[in-house]
């Protein structure tokens, strides 16, 4: 059993109801024992759903199903597993999302498509979807409005802490709840969403508006995080809204009414996403890389992506060396536009190099300090244009390859 | 002090002379203490030269200095030192080559343009090049045509090696010499050539085809080679013929009198490539990865890089654990066009999976016998086109972390 990450939040946030949403973890023994490994969401009929899903070209069996079933904008159920990712199961895979789609819809009274699936583990391990369905019952005989820690735990593989955030906004005046769960701490360099979240409203939005301010809110929140570089097959990232707040209808997500709605809920995925990078595999430090003054946004994020996912850099930020050299290194391999002699890199707010070489009167002292702590930020100025981007990462650690050289035994 | 890595070569190649060629390993001083540090070459009056570098944005002062001689297409200087790159250091580095070339130039009594220079080691710190200049009268008083070892020696870094190879070859029926050197441990993902490489032969080539053979060579070579994906600043290889082996004036790269010439060049590039991996930072297992079945050439070596540089299958091979699930994730990321259900995956030539999932009958015994040794293959048919490429890569170790988390101190 790993330790608790050093860099875990000092306790689960206190998240309240959820109207129109129920939930409960169960233990149905797919992989793990003495631990629940299986998340039941129920939710109230009329909800709607928006979801981000990776862009894998290997994707898992249950994420092409979600694919297909967001189209049609419902959700009533949501079956979530760890410890088996069922991807790279071929049509025995298939058929496992079928039959577990087909009972939870038969237990809840809706249609096969309001019904989301999600599996997170061992890829290429046929999924004991038995143990699922035969599952189900029980774990909807426990479905309660404030299991939200359970939930979060049941959804845990390398995690180390279980991830929740909650926000309250208001839509034209009403208070609505935003209340999110993700996990994730390995195989995590989202590219449309991260390994698993799922986030809950009451609010009373339309799938088409949900799904707009989803695909703008993972943009600059999980897709701006890495903490190995490599890209899962099952990377999800939901949106359900009961409708039970009683907000008035709102049918565009660019309505100022939602400035609030919007504000909370990117703020809440940002929170999620820092949470898994916080809890990434063998982590001792979070680094928020910020980029400036790039060609674009695009190659600010690219450009902050390459600093944020090279080994050389996570070391040194492991062993607490302000090697900016390396900085250097990953700007000139990024492929972005970027000019050596216009870059100025500040670690911990201090300027270190600039012009093409260490900056004047340059003192180690501050940033040799600074590297000591557990938040390490990382800024570069490429000097050429108006394009910015976050991005944020963990360091690379002994531990990192303690989890993954022995991950499946 | 680093030791030895599990995977070098037995001893290093009893190295034959390139007439024309002479050289020395010197002790300067630049960095590193009780060992030699710097290289000298000369080479004969009418040498030509070729030469491929970094396609880093923040490329090194030295490297600009060589991409702007290589021009001119001639050879007889040739001065790199170890411990300190020269890299990212402004006005100051620029000033650097430029005495040091100079002062290179007037010993040897040729112009400043047939003078080579590099520099490996940190990066941002300033090159104390007076240590350079003053040592190069002594290193001259050194030159042997048989110091092939002394220079291996001296351009280490992080290598735990000297890396050298030699062929020989004929030329319309004219016997000639192919010897080169490397250096190159970590920062190790070239993208024109590698950390440094220089291969010298006593043909009589002109520049042009050399050039026209080492950018060729270079692609299925150190193109081809990733330890840890980051690709550095002064990544440069270079080749230099004397002409001292009197063979028949050859003006076209495609004439087929340098069949044989071109196919020791080759094999001698992939030799040398092969030294660096297995001389990779903490490097305990030599991997290949062969990728057919790809759209294209280009797609397969993508692939087979994404699959190389991904740190869950690095990790999982230093564990020793044949976890193929994370070969599917990897040739999901890379990007290129794959189809799930129609690869197939081999490891030490057992078929692991194939059409979408484990393949029948699949037995783990030999595979995990296999992922015992040192040498590890991985063979990936896409099966969709006939692209095809094999790439080269080491696993990931704590050794890896241990040796970049404290580089400077």
């Amino acid at each position: 059993m790993t330790a608790l990450s050093p860099l875990a939040p000092a306790s689960f946030p206190d998240m309240p109801v959820v109207r129109g949403v129920a939930l409960a973890g169960h233990a149905c023994g797919v992989r793990y024992a003495g631990r629940t490994d299986l998340l039941l969401v129920e939710m109230a009929t009329g909800t709607a759903a928006a979801g981000v899903f990776t862009r894998s070209l290997t994707a898992s069996a249950p994420v092409e199903w979600c694919r297909d079933a967001v189209a049609k904008g419902r959700a009533r159920v949501l079956v979530v597993n760890s410890g088996n990712a069922n991807a790279f199961t071929g049509s025995v895979g298939v058929a496992s999302v079928k039959r577990t789609v087909d009972k939870a819809a038969a237990l809840a009274g809706c249609k096969a498509s309001e019904v989301y699936i999600a599996s997170t583990g061992t890829i290429g391990v046929r999924l004991p979807d038995e143990k699922i369905t035969a599952a189900l019952a029980d774990a909807r005989g426990k479905l309660k409005e404030d299991a939200w820690l359970d939930a979060a735990k049941a959804i845990m593989t390398t995690d180390t802490f279980p991830k929740g955030a909650t926000r309250t906004a208001t839509i034209d005046g009403i208070p609505v709840v935003i209340n999110g769960i993700a996990k994730g701490a390995g195989m995590i360099a989202p590219d449309m969403a991260t390994m698993l979240s799922y986030v809950f409203t009451d609010a009373a939005l339309p799938a088409k508006v949900l799904q707009d301010l989803l695909s703008k809110g993972v943009q600059r929140s999980f897709n701006c995080i890495t903490v190995d570089s490599d890209t899962s097959t099952s990377d999800t990232l939901m949106l359900f809204a009961t409708g039970k707040a009683g907000n008035p209808a709102v049918k565009d997500a660019k309505d100022k009414r939602l400035a609030d709605f919007k504000a909370k809920l990117f703020d809440l995925l940002t929170d999620l996403a820092h949470q898994v990078v916080r809890d990434g595999e063998g982590a001792s430090k979070f680094v928020a890389v910020t980029v400036t003054g790039a060609a674009g946004g695009r190659a600010a994020r690219r450009i902050g992506m390459a600093i944020a996912n090279s080994p050389l850099v996570k070391t040194a930020v492991a062993g607490e060396d302000a090697n900016w050299g390396r900085i250097v290194m990953a700007v000139g391999k990024s492929g972005e536009k970027a000019d050596r002699d216009r870059l100025a890199i500040r670690i911990g707010g201090v300027l270190v190099a600039e012009k093409g070489e260490v900056a004047a009167g340059y003192d180690e002292g501050p940033v040799a300090a600074h590297m000591k702590g557990k938040e390490i930020a990382i800024d570069v100025d490429i000097g050429i244009g108006k394009g910015k981007a976050t991005v944020w990462t963990c360091d690379l650690t002994h531990a990192y390859i303690d989890i993954n050289g022995s991950y499946r035994t």
